[in-house]
């Protein structure tokens, strides 16, 4: 609110999802104790928004049975959104008690994903999101309600999905009390030329509501969550889901990487002049105790392995370097 | 020539550097035999610029001391660009004199590089490449002269290379007779923001000239090949070198990645809407092959683990697939 403090680069949001879309893919079950170090070393090193978990029962996703003692603790952190996913009403009911800043609801822009995922149509689905806004304002809650439009970009089970469907589900999420919404690779099909055409699609569909489509889900399992950022970041998307040492495989796709890697991501937007407000020397310490927990999975990323450049380190640029738009061309 | 059998699609060059660069930082050494087989192959997956080696003393490079019978071989392909590097007027000599069809002069901005790598300050570089192209000219050959102007966005041993050092030297280069000229991230600095703005500072002090400035080569050392091509192909660049498998590591950094993949290059323009030529299919192929001649050495990509996505796949694109302009806002 000051202008003295006002950041002189374009600010973007990084959210952290290793403990969720990550961890849920790992089979080794990771200690609670070690994922509140993972959420303490992470708020230290400068982000402001984990996804901590997720409210689905634990005998389908045992890592994750911890997520109410981690959304508490995140929530000891002042400033820090922690976010956990809920995949229904149940887990909506969840995360409102525990009072977490954010739940994500997932919704398949594909029929086939949608039933494969949650058991429900997308348009169950959208219903189930008029039960969610219905239960957290019955309740006086803050928690915010966001949608992450999987499968947005393409299916492995039906293959293509049409741009209308995805538009139109954003929409009738927003209609039905969604207050964010998101478009995600889930299978890692995008391409940059899509990924700019249907969220500046989804812009201009949405009219006065474009604000509330805030962000973007890439998963590097074809190798293209970087320039699928950049492509999102052209047309004004400045907030990404990454997940630590790129955690968090493809299960269609043995082997695979995972989720765009945070420490690549973020040194990618602090190189070319944005803030992230997020200590990229910190990040790679953090990595490496994760990385020291997970031995055996198979981690991703790049920066980790060579090391931040000679001079212009990523984390101490001054506005000066930059041309005042930075790769906004 | 024919207007019906011209493209729809932007066409977009890859030339294949993975003989050279690659092999170049690789210990063992791939038989003749099997380079034959990979130009072959390259050239029936539908790739026409080919880097199949380079003219440096065989006591340096062992790996390359077969590049005069891989230019002859590449020859007998119609429509194959057969490139080498020269680092010097007798490589050059021997380039005319095999009449290989380009042959790519590095010249690095970054001096304490250039002193490392060819133990020449860039003048003299500047006047090698005067003295090369004096050759070219006495022989009356047809070998075109392109120089890769290395470490143009940043130097392990300098840091930072000033944009001004990398215009003043194109110029040069181009002022000496050099007929091509291209930038490289050689150590994998490069970010998009700085990407754009170099090329597009290039093109403008270019000027008349500016069609001359053909080519981007990017190492993903830091996970950026795909996004710094990306940033490039939207300032207008459209010509990329890439390495199969992604081989050619950083000296500077053991264990990290190498050149841009080829396979991956190919999977992002051709998803995007771009026209390469390559049959991706048939280069994954290829890659298959190559990799097992590659046994226990660390490989690049990632599209060849994770496939070719359901549908719309990658190199049958039809054009009503997309917009007249994919992926060009």
């Amino acid at each position: 609110m000051n202008a003295s403090n006002t950041p002189r680069r374009p600010a973007v949001t990084v959210r952290e999802v290793g403990l969720r879309d990550g961890l849920q893919s790992v089979a080794m079950i990771v200690p609670t104790s070690h994922k509140l170090e993972w959420i303490g070393a992470a708020y230290a090193a400068g982000q402001r928004e984990i996804e901590v978990g997720s409210f689905v029962p634990a005998r389908l996703l045992p890592q994750l049975a911890d997520t109410a003692e981690l959304v508490a603790h995140a929530k000891t952190l002042p400033g820090l959104v922690a976010s956990v996913l809920v995949p229904n009403l149940k887990g909506a009911e969840r995360a409102i008690e525990v009072g977490a800043d954010l739940m994500l609801v997932p919704l398949s822009a594909s029929a086939a994903h949608s039933a494969a995922n949650v058991r429900k149509t997308p348009d169950e689905m959208i219903k189930q999101i008029a039960d969610i806004r219905a239960a957290r304002d019955a309740a006086s809650s803050k928690t915010i309600i966001e949608v992450g439009m999987s499968t947005a970009f393409g299916c492995t089970i039906q293959g293509d999905v049409a741009e209308d469907d995805v538009i139109r589900l954003l929409q009738a999420a927003l209609d039905a009390g969604a207050e964010r919404v998101g478009l995600a690779d889930t299978v890692g099909y995008a391409d940059p030329a899509q990924v700019r055409r249907l969220f500046e699609k989804a812009f201009r569909a949405l009219g006065s509501q474009a604000d509330k489509l805030t962000c973007g889900h890439f998963h590097d399992t074809r190798g293209l969550a970087l320039a699928n950022t950049l492509a999102a970041l052209d047309v004004g998307v400045c907030r990404f889901d990454a997940s630590l040492a790129g955690i968090g495989g493809c299960p269609h796709a043995p082997g695979a990487s995972g989720n765009a890697a945070t420490e690549d991501v973020v040194f990618m937007l602090e190189r070319m002049g944005y803030h992230t407000g997020i200590d990229l020397t910190a990040l790679l310490e953090l990595r490496k105790r994760v990385a020291s927990w997970l031995a055996g999975e198979q981690l991703g990323g790049a920066v980790w392995r060579a090391g931040v450049p000679k001079s212009r380190p990523a984390t101490t640029f001054t506005s000066s370097s930059f041309s005042s738009q930075p790769g906004i061309q």
